[in-house]
């Protein structure tokens, strides 16, 4: 039962995999959680199987993550690149990056006209 | 160093919380690159520190686990409550998931009207 060192290769065998899964995501998960409360943290996780199943952990929320993510790679792309928002960015970017604080952005927990 | 029984809770002394969120931060990322591996699962990871700066790891793409996780969210919300959409649905959420396969997809890696 595990304890041995292994290659970090693709697990042939179905059944390993899906116990190795088993027990890594759940370890995965509670590091994350332990790492966003220890260090003051905000920590989103998102883990699919290879069978689909979704597991996930959200210090805050996965909508605030996801937001806080695209906002601070919005910020670093326009630095790196100052004509980059043309290239890349759709106007709704543009409206939803000038106002960051919304007023509705509790009440639409799925708002898919922000990223 | 370390090795020591923690208690969970928020390290107090900065000092001691940077050290152990880039020891815990590097940790977990090198897990759920390892998870992803071996067990061919996708995996999606956001880190802020408490100063604000961001770590991440994805197997695949951040915009493809994203949309992943938002597309089986939309599913199991609709079969929870199939008037589910009315209430906190907006049409640019319809669109998107009619049309899992869009070919523009790799193309804008930060596409925003898309979740």
């Amino acid at each position: 039962m595990g304890r041995g060192k292994i290659s970090i290769r693709r697990i042939e065998n179905p059944t390993s995999r899906q116990v190795t899964f088993s027990k890594r995501s759940n370890g995965l998960l509670k590091k994350a959680k332990e790492l966003a409360i220890l260090c003051d943290a905000e920590v989103g996780l998102v883990i699919f199987s290879s069978t689909g199943r979704l597991h996930e952990y959200a210090s805050s929320s996965m909508v605030k993550v996801t937001e806080r993510y695209n906002k601070v790679k919005e910020e670093s792309r326009q630095l790196v690149d100052p004509t980059a928002d043309v290239k890349h960015q759709p106007v709704k970017a543009e409206v939803a990056g000038s106002s960051p604080v919304n007023p509705d952005l509790g009440s639409d927990k799925y708002a898919t006209t922000r990223l």
